[in-house]
């Protein structure tokens, strides 16, 4: 009869976990098992520390609802989200680089027209994202959909307003024939994580600044190419480098022009002054060539 | 500027957790950090399976509630209880071993006196444990709390029968002057770890038998003595090496030997047969000199 001890328990635990099924899940688990483990051994964890973090998942799941995923946000501030995307990421030929995809996307936002305002009413300064989406070789995109969502000029999202059913500052946009898109929309705010979960009690411990720069979320996808999820930032803005949830790339930072009242890019005028930014996104074939 | 990549992510968020504080929460999450991330590169994680792990530990948490910690079992049943429990372990001079404390327990069972019957009118064969605590000198201790908890004859605990308020298969026993208690309740079962919740979901794509061999947990308290969390298995029962837990070691097997019906440990005389199980535990001075 033999019984797990502290030299054998590891190794115990993990040949059980690699009987898990399908295959990926034996090494997956069995991994996560040796890894856990060696954390634990590493810094001589406590019974006490044990419970302290079984508590403090359970009190993260409790904060998890519809439309909160407190565990995506932990993930997100230790940097773990950004390894897997980067680990993840098949970017070649100038394709958009990817980022996370965050907490904070909604499904089913309504399909809107060229050049739709998606601000549905909430104050701010006026802002246009225009550009192309395109394949690798620069032929344009027809009707990719373009999911875009972003905070409002306060920094919250309609996901985070309470009892908001509101649709607003989240839309589907299509490209045209020849692969143009146009979004018209509000500046957005730099915001902090929520601080009012589990998360924020852990970050408040530490110097780490929660804030995230001004950005708006884009999740870009067309049959046959690879789903794109990524962030464009606005220029010159603060906590770009600090961006607490690790999601900024160079290649992602997009100039937001003033322009002064007059022609705006959807075609009509404007009597206040707007913003315009440009991006174009590129696409690359799906990996596995499925369309 | 500098912007976290694949090579100075881990790093990067590693430092920022380094000013979590106090220190020991700077070294715990820091490492936490760099094991999380050697895990994702080692089975180079997808973010689908990113996502997957944020869904279970929401179910997961949505499954915990006053009577049920669904991460204190998938901690138990991953062995990194059995090994924090085994790193935690200051066993010296023939001190009883400590195992799991379980996610079973309850605070607050009533204080009984000497030989109560703390089944509660559970059916079973009647079971009778007794012994003496001691510290690691022999010297018997007097007004030890000895918090008892098990399953029932069919497996259960009463913190799993939905809408039991019912006190019953837990009690606190208290040491007599001569350092020595009975315990009078029923022969528990082995029983099968709850499958119904997130951890069971993912033992049942494994080879791992959910089952726990027969035991009887044992929380032994006295001031100046180091608290004492363990169980007790009952000898040449199935599942004692398969141990779902990693729970069972072996200085903690113990005979529930069969008698016929007469004269029982607590003094009283029997008309049926009935088992009884003797165990003297050993408590040690309390590492830090506080008493």
């Amino acid at each position: 009869m033999t019984f797990a001890d502290e030299d054998d328990i590891t190794e115990s635990a993990a040949r059980r976990w690699a009987t898990a099924r399908p295959g990926r899940a034996a090494e997956v688990m069995s991994a996560l098992v040796r890894h856990l483990h060696a954390f634990a051994r590493e810094v001589r964890l406590t019974e006490d520390e044990l419970t302290a973090a079984a508590d403090w998942l359970a009190a993260a799941g409790h904060a998890c609802d519809g439309e909160r995923q407190e565990f995506v946000l932990a993930s997100d501030v230790l940097g773990l989200s950004r390894l897997v995307v980067q680990l993840d990421d098949r970017l070649r030929d100038g394709a958009t680089p990817a980022t996370l995809m965050g907490p904070f996307h909604i499904d089913g936002s309504p399909t809107v027209p060229y050049g739709h305002d998606m601000s549905g009413g909430a104050p701010g300064e006026p802002l246009f994202l225009t550009g192309t989406v395109t394949d690798t070789d620069g032929k344009p995109l027809t009707d990719v959909v373009l999911d875009v969502w972003h905070a409002d000029a306060d920094g919250a999202y309609t996901s985070r307003i309470p009892e908001s059913d509101e649709v607003r500052l989240r839309a589907k946009y299509r490209t045209r024939q020849d692969g143009t898109f146009c979004v018209r929309t509000i500046v957005p705010r730099a915001y902090s994580i929520p601080m009012d979960g589990p998360v924020g009690a852990l970050v408040r411990t530490t110097d780490i600044d929660p804030h995230h720069a001004p950005h708006i979320h884009c999740l870009v996808d067309h049959p046959g190419h690879e789903k794109l999820v990524t962030i464009l930032y606005q220029q010159d803005s603060e906590f770009l480098d600090s961006n607490v949830v690790f999601a900024t790339r160079p290649e992602l930072i997009t100039a937001f022009t003033r322009h002064p009242p007059g022609p705006a890019p959807d075609g009509s005028t404007l009597d206040r002054p707007f913003r315009h930014a440009t991006y174009d996104f590129v696409l690359q074939p799906r990996a596995d060539g499925r369309r």
